[in-house]
Protein backbone atom coordinates (compact mmCIF):
# COMPACT_ATOMS: atom_id res chain seq x y z
CA UNK A 1 0.00 0.00 0.00
CA UNK A 2 2.80 2.22 0.80
CA UNK A 3 4.50 1.23 -2.40
CA UNK A 4 1.32 2.21 -4.50
CA UNK A 5 0.82 5.65 -2.66
CA UNK A 6 3.97 6.28 -3.28
CA UNK A 7 4.14 5.85 -6.97
CA UNK A 8 0.81 7.83 -7.18
CA UNK A 9 2.58 10.51 -5.47
CA UNK A 10 5.54 9.98 -8.24
CA UNK A 11 3.10 10.05 -11.14
CA UNK A 12 1.10 13.01 -9.55
CA UNK A 13 4.67 14.99 -9.02
CA UNK A 14 6.05 14.66 -12.93
CA UNK A 15 2.22 15.35 -13.84
CA UNK A 16 2.28 18.51 -12.00
CA UNK A 17 5.95 19.31 -13.86
CA UNK A 18 4.76 18.25 -17.59
CA UNK A 19 1.09 20.36 -16.91
CA UNK A 20 3.89 23.56 -15.68
CA UNK A 21 5.65 22.88 -18.87
CA UNK A 22 2.94 22.70 -20.86
CA UNK A 23 1.32 25.39 -19.76
CA UNK A 24 4.08 28.12 -19.32
CA UNK A 25 4.74 29.37 -22.28
CA UNK A 26 6.73 32.45 -23.72
CA UNK A 27 10.11 33.16 -21.70
CA UNK A 28 10.65 32.12 -18.30
CA UNK A 29 13.28 33.60 -15.83
CA UNK A 30 14.10 33.91 -12.43
CA UNK A 31 16.36 36.91 -13.21
CA UNK A 32 15.02 40.19 -11.73
CA UNK A 33 15.71 42.95 -14.48
CA UNK A 34 18.03 45.80 -12.95
CA UNK A 35 16.95 48.86 -11.59
CA UNK A 36 13.43 48.14 -11.25
CA UNK A 37 13.69 44.32 -10.37
CA UNK A 38 11.32 43.51 -12.23
CA UNK A 39 11.46 39.47 -13.48
CA UNK A 40 9.39 38.09 -16.00
CA UNK A 41 5.72 37.79 -14.79
CA UNK A 42 4.65 34.23 -15.24
CA UNK A 43 1.34 33.55 -18.27
CA UNK A 44 2.19 36.56 -20.40
CA UNK A 45 2.01 34.75 -23.10
CA UNK A 46 -1.30 34.04 -22.73
CA UNK A 47 -2.07 37.55 -22.17
CA UNK A 48 -4.79 39.55 -24.29
CA UNK A 49 -3.50 41.50 -27.17
CA UNK A 50 -4.08 45.55 -26.86
CA UNK A 51 -2.96 46.31 -29.86
CA UNK A 52 -0.23 44.99 -32.76
CA UNK A 53 2.33 47.73 -34.32
CA UNK A 54 5.34 48.01 -36.81
CA UNK A 55 8.68 49.67 -36.11
CA UNK A 56 10.66 50.59 -39.02
CA UNK A 57 14.44 52.09 -38.72
CA UNK A 58 17.22 50.50 -36.62
CA UNK A 59 13.79 48.21 -34.64
CA UNK A 60 12.87 46.86 -37.64
CA UNK A 61 10.46 44.65 -36.04
CA UNK A 62 6.76 43.27 -35.75
CA UNK A 63 5.67 43.92 -32.31
CA UNK A 64 2.60 42.80 -29.81
CA UNK A 65 1.14 44.55 -27.09
CA UNK A 66 -0.18 42.74 -24.21
CA UNK A 67 -1.97 43.60 -21.01
CA UNK A 68 -2.67 41.32 -17.69
CA UNK A 69 -6.09 41.26 -16.75
CA UNK A 70 -5.63 44.25 -14.39
CA UNK A 71 -4.43 46.49 -17.59
CA UNK A 72 -6.87 44.91 -20.19
CA UNK A 73 -10.00 46.25 -17.57
CA UNK A 74 -8.41 49.43 -17.56
CA UNK A 75 -7.80 49.93 -21.10
CA UNK A 76 -11.25 48.82 -21.92
CA UNK A 77 -12.57 51.10 -19.06
CA UNK A 78 -10.93 53.93 -20.73
CA UNK A 79 -9.38 54.46 -17.17
CA UNK A 80 -6.21 56.46 -16.43
CA UNK A 81 -3.93 56.38 -14.99
CA UNK A 82 -3.62 52.84 -14.64
CA UNK A 83 -4.33 51.08 -11.73
CA UNK A 84 -1.71 49.67 -9.56
CA UNK A 85 -1.03 45.99 -10.27
CA UNK A 86 -1.16 46.36 -14.26
CA UNK A 87 1.20 44.79 -16.48
CA UNK A 88 2.25 45.56 -20.33
CA UNK A 89 3.75 43.50 -22.13
CA UNK A 90 5.84 44.29 -25.66
CA UNK A 91 6.80 41.33 -27.73
CA UNK A 92 8.85 42.71 -30.73
CA UNK A 93 9.81 39.53 -33.58
CA UNK A 94 11.80 40.50 -36.78
CA UNK A 95 9.91 41.75 -39.44
CA UNK A 96 10.48 39.47 -42.45
CA UNK A 97 9.38 38.93 -45.47
CA UNK A 98 7.06 35.85 -45.71
CA UNK A 99 7.74 34.01 -49.07
CA UNK A 100 5.37 31.29 -48.61
CA UNK A 101 2.09 34.08 -48.49
CA UNK A 102 3.55 35.90 -51.45
CA UNK A 103 3.51 33.02 -53.30
CA UNK A 104 -0.13 32.89 -52.67
CA UNK A 105 -0.93 36.68 -53.26
CA UNK A 106 1.25 36.66 -56.24
CA UNK A 107 3.34 40.26 -54.88
CA UNK A 108 5.73 41.26 -52.00
CA UNK A 109 2.68 41.91 -49.94
CA UNK A 110 3.39 39.94 -46.71
CA UNK A 111 5.47 40.66 -43.74
CA UNK A 112 5.36 38.26 -40.61
CA UNK A 113 7.39 38.07 -37.29
CA UNK A 114 10.26 36.14 -37.55
CA UNK A 115 12.69 35.67 -34.37
CA UNK A 116 11.82 36.90 -31.45
CA UNK A 117 13.80 39.94 -30.57
CA UNK A 118 13.08 40.66 -26.84
CA UNK A 119 10.19 41.44 -24.78
CA UNK A 120 9.60 44.24 -22.62
CA UNK A 121 7.31 45.28 -19.71
CA UNK A 122 6.15 48.34 -17.88
CA UNK A 123 4.63 47.50 -14.46
CA UNK A 124 2.51 49.84 -12.55
CA UNK A 125 3.29 50.19 -8.79
CA UNK A 126 2.69 53.91 -8.14
CA UNK A 127 4.23 54.01 -4.39
CA UNK A 128 7.35 51.25 -5.83
CA UNK A 129 8.07 53.29 -8.79
CA UNK A 130 7.19 57.16 -7.75
CA UNK A 131 10.25 58.26 -9.02
CA UNK A 132 9.45 57.40 -12.85
CA UNK A 133 5.83 57.92 -12.82
CA UNK A 134 4.81 54.95 -11.26
CA UNK A 135 5.99 52.78 -13.98
CA UNK A 136 8.90 50.02 -13.51
CA UNK A 137 10.16 48.98 -16.68
CA UNK A 138 12.24 45.28 -17.46
CA UNK A 139 13.77 44.45 -20.70
CA UNK A 140 14.25 40.29 -21.13
CA UNK A 141 15.89 39.02 -24.44
CA UNK A 142 16.15 34.91 -24.44
CA UNK A 143 15.38 35.14 -20.46
CA UNK A 144 18.25 37.16 -20.06
CA UNK A 145 17.12 40.82 -18.32
CA UNK A 146 18.74 44.12 -20.24
CA UNK A 147 21.42 45.73 -18.52
CA UNK A 148 21.05 48.66 -16.37
CA UNK A 149 22.20 51.44 -19.32
CA UNK A 150 19.65 50.12 -21.15
CA UNK A 151 16.96 49.97 -18.60
CA UNK A 152 17.44 53.85 -18.01
CA UNK A 153 16.57 54.63 -21.29
CA UNK A 154 12.83 53.73 -20.67
CA UNK A 155 11.56 55.87 -18.48
CA UNK A 156 12.90 59.54 -20.16
CA UNK A 157 11.30 58.35 -23.84
CA UNK A 158 8.09 57.39 -21.99
CA UNK A 159 7.88 60.18 -20.14
CA UNK A 160 6.23 62.81 -22.71
CA UNK A 161 3.07 60.55 -22.75
CA UNK A 162 1.78 62.04 -19.86
CA UNK A 163 -1.72 62.52 -21.07
CA UNK A 164 -1.83 58.58 -21.65
CA UNK A 165 0.03 57.64 -18.34
CA UNK A 166 3.16 57.53 -20.15
CA UNK A 167 1.59 54.50 -22.29
CA UNK A 168 2.58 54.94 -25.86
CA UNK A 169 -0.10 52.08 -27.21
CA UNK A 170 -3.66 52.52 -27.21
CA UNK A 171 -6.60 49.55 -27.22
CA UNK A 172 -7.72 48.26 -30.68
CA UNK A 173 -11.37 46.49 -30.38
CA UNK B 1 -39.89 41.06 2.49
CA UNK B 2 -41.15 40.28 -0.40
CA UNK B 3 -40.05 43.91 -2.37
CA UNK B 4 -36.72 43.80 -0.74
CA UNK B 5 -36.36 39.95 -1.96
CA UNK B 6 -37.91 41.18 -5.76
CA UNK B 7 -35.07 44.73 -5.63
CA UNK B 8 -32.53 42.48 -4.44
CA UNK B 9 -33.29 40.39 -7.82
CA UNK B 10 -33.21 42.92 -9.84
CA UNK B 11 -30.17 44.18 -8.70
CA UNK B 12 -28.56 40.69 -9.06
CA UNK B 13 -29.43 40.85 -12.67
CA UNK B 14 -28.51 44.49 -13.51
CA UNK B 15 -25.30 43.60 -12.11
CA UNK B 16 -25.56 40.21 -13.98
CA UNK B 17 -26.51 42.26 -17.63
CA UNK B 18 -23.13 44.84 -16.30
CA UNK B 19 -20.64 42.26 -15.75
CA UNK B 20 -21.62 40.41 -18.97
CA UNK B 21 -21.37 43.75 -20.83
CA UNK B 22 -17.75 44.38 -19.06
CA UNK B 23 -16.57 41.45 -19.66
CA UNK B 24 -17.75 40.81 -23.33
CA UNK B 25 -15.26 42.36 -25.77
CA UNK B 26 -14.75 42.51 -29.11
CA UNK B 27 -17.63 42.34 -31.72
CA UNK B 28 -20.45 39.82 -30.35
CA UNK B 29 -22.93 38.87 -33.01
CA UNK B 30 -25.88 36.19 -32.68
CA UNK B 31 -25.88 36.23 -37.12
CA UNK B 32 -24.20 33.51 -38.44
CA UNK B 33 -22.11 33.38 -41.41
CA UNK B 34 -23.38 31.55 -44.71
CA UNK B 35 -22.59 28.61 -46.03
CA UNK B 36 -20.37 27.72 -43.26
CA UNK B 37 -22.97 28.67 -40.43
CA UNK B 38 -20.39 30.13 -38.02
CA UNK B 39 -21.06 32.74 -35.44
CA UNK B 40 -18.78 35.08 -33.46
CA UNK B 41 -16.91 33.01 -31.01
CA UNK B 42 -17.62 34.51 -27.55
CA UNK B 43 -14.46 35.85 -26.08
CA UNK B 44 -12.31 35.65 -28.80
CA UNK B 45 -10.73 39.13 -27.93
CA UNK B 46 -9.48 37.30 -24.56
CA UNK B 47 -7.38 34.52 -26.62
CA UNK B 48 -3.98 34.50 -26.95
CA UNK B 49 -1.87 35.41 -29.67
CA UNK B 50 -0.32 33.20 -32.16
CA UNK B 51 1.83 35.84 -34.29
CA UNK B 52 1.21 39.25 -35.88
CA UNK B 53 2.38 40.13 -39.49
CA UNK B 54 1.56 43.65 -42.01
CA UNK B 55 0.07 43.15 -45.60
CA UNK B 56 0.66 45.67 -47.89
CA UNK B 57 -1.13 45.59 -51.06
CA UNK B 58 -4.81 46.19 -51.38
CA UNK B 59 -5.18 44.44 -47.13
CA UNK B 60 -2.47 47.35 -46.36
CA UNK B 61 -3.10 46.43 -43.05
CA UNK B 62 -1.68 45.04 -39.38
CA UNK B 63 -2.90 42.06 -37.88
CA UNK B 64 -2.89 39.88 -35.09
CA UNK B 65 -3.31 36.34 -35.34
CA UNK B 66 -5.01 34.55 -31.83
CA UNK B 67 -6.55 31.13 -31.06
CA UNK B 68 -8.56 29.44 -28.84
CA UNK B 69 -7.38 27.03 -26.41
CA UNK B 70 -7.63 24.24 -28.74
CA UNK B 71 -5.63 26.40 -31.20
CA UNK B 72 -2.88 27.59 -29.08
CA UNK B 73 -1.95 24.54 -27.38
CA UNK B 74 -1.74 22.17 -30.94
CA UNK B 75 0.25 25.47 -31.96
CA UNK B 76 2.71 25.19 -28.95
CA UNK B 77 2.82 21.33 -29.67
CA UNK B 78 3.64 21.55 -32.81
CA UNK B 79 0.41 19.56 -33.42
CA UNK B 80 -0.94 18.98 -36.98
CA UNK B 81 -3.47 18.66 -38.13
CA UNK B 82 -5.02 20.97 -36.00
CA UNK B 83 -7.53 18.58 -33.94
CA UNK B 84 -11.53 19.45 -34.01
CA UNK B 85 -12.39 22.11 -31.61
CA UNK B 86 -9.78 24.41 -32.67
CA UNK B 87 -10.37 28.18 -34.01
CA UNK B 88 -7.92 30.55 -35.30
CA UNK B 89 -9.49 34.23 -35.09
CA UNK B 90 -7.24 36.79 -37.74
CA UNK B 91 -7.78 40.32 -36.32
CA UNK B 92 -7.17 43.06 -39.13
CA UNK B 93 -7.27 47.35 -38.49
CA UNK B 94 -5.93 50.02 -40.80
CA UNK B 95 -2.04 50.32 -41.20
CA UNK B 96 -1.45 53.98 -40.23
CA UNK B 97 1.42 56.07 -39.28
CA UNK B 98 1.73 57.32 -35.63
CA UNK B 99 2.59 60.66 -35.77
CA UNK B 100 2.41 60.63 -31.49
CA UNK B 101 5.11 58.11 -31.31
CA UNK B 102 6.91 59.62 -34.62
CA UNK B 103 7.35 62.68 -32.44
CA UNK B 104 9.52 60.72 -29.91
CA UNK B 105 11.81 58.55 -32.24
CA UNK B 106 12.59 61.90 -34.13
CA UNK B 107 11.29 60.32 -37.59
CA UNK B 108 8.53 58.77 -39.07
CA UNK B 109 8.85 55.01 -38.36
CA UNK B 110 6.29 54.14 -36.21
CA UNK B 111 3.06 52.37 -37.72
CA UNK B 112 0.17 51.51 -35.78
CA UNK B 113 -3.41 49.72 -35.52
CA UNK B 114 -6.11 52.46 -36.70
CA UNK B 115 -9.71 51.66 -37.44
CA UNK B 116 -10.74 47.80 -37.25
CA UNK B 117 -10.93 46.43 -40.99
CA UNK B 118 -12.87 43.27 -40.08
CA UNK B 119 -12.08 40.03 -37.95
CA UNK B 120 -11.88 36.45 -39.35
CA UNK B 121 -12.06 32.77 -38.05
CA UNK B 122 -11.20 29.63 -39.78
CA UNK B 123 -13.09 26.98 -37.42
CA UNK B 124 -11.68 23.15 -37.20
CA UNK B 125 -14.75 20.26 -38.03
CA UNK B 126 -13.07 17.25 -39.75
CA UNK B 127 -16.86 16.08 -40.38
CA UNK B 128 -18.75 19.29 -40.59
CA UNK B 129 -16.41 21.04 -42.85
CA UNK B 130 -14.95 18.04 -44.42
CA UNK B 131 -15.58 19.18 -48.19
CA UNK B 132 -13.26 22.37 -47.41
CA UNK B 133 -10.15 20.58 -46.05
CA UNK B 134 -11.76 20.16 -42.15
CA UNK B 135 -11.95 24.11 -42.03
CA UNK B 136 -14.59 26.26 -41.64
CA UNK B 137 -14.48 29.99 -42.56
CA UNK B 138 -16.19 33.06 -41.72
CA UNK B 139 -15.39 36.91 -41.63
CA UNK B 140 -17.50 39.48 -39.84
CA UNK B 141 -17.23 43.48 -40.36
CA UNK B 142 -18.50 45.49 -37.27
CA UNK B 143 -20.33 41.97 -35.93
CA UNK B 144 -21.95 41.50 -39.44
CA UNK B 145 -20.80 38.68 -41.47
CA UNK B 146 -19.87 38.58 -44.97
CA UNK B 147 -21.81 37.33 -48.06
CA UNK B 148 -21.19 34.15 -49.57
CA UNK B 149 -19.62 35.42 -52.56
CA UNK B 150 -16.68 36.50 -50.11
CA UNK B 151 -16.69 33.52 -48.17
CA UNK B 152 -16.15 31.13 -51.04
CA UNK B 153 -12.81 32.62 -51.76
CA UNK B 154 -11.19 31.33 -48.48
CA UNK B 155 -10.74 27.85 -49.22
CA UNK B 156 -8.94 28.24 -52.50
CA UNK B 157 -6.77 30.51 -51.14
CA UNK B 158 -5.84 28.42 -48.26
CA UNK B 159 -5.59 25.18 -49.82
CA UNK B 160 -2.11 25.22 -50.90
CA UNK B 161 -0.74 25.23 -47.44
CA UNK B 162 -1.76 21.12 -47.13
CA UNK B 163 1.79 20.99 -45.23
CA UNK B 164 0.33 23.13 -42.14
CA UNK B 165 -3.21 21.89 -41.94
CA UNK B 166 -4.13 25.45 -44.55
CA UNK B 167 -3.01 27.71 -42.30
CA UNK B 168 -0.91 30.45 -43.09
CA UNK B 169 0.37 31.91 -39.75
CA UNK B 170 3.03 30.04 -37.82
CA UNK B 171 3.29 30.68 -33.85
CA UNK B 172 5.78 33.01 -33.09
CA UNK B 173 7.21 32.55 -29.61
Amino acid sequence: MKTIACLLGVVVALTGVLCYMAGAPGYAGEEAAPIFGIKIPPGYRDWAVVSVAHEEGSNNDLRAVLGNDVAIKAYREGRLPFPDGAIIARLAWSYVSSEQNNKVFGRAQSFVAGAPINVQFMVKNSVKYATTGGWGFAQFKDGKPADETTLKTCFPCHEPFKAGDLVFTHYSP
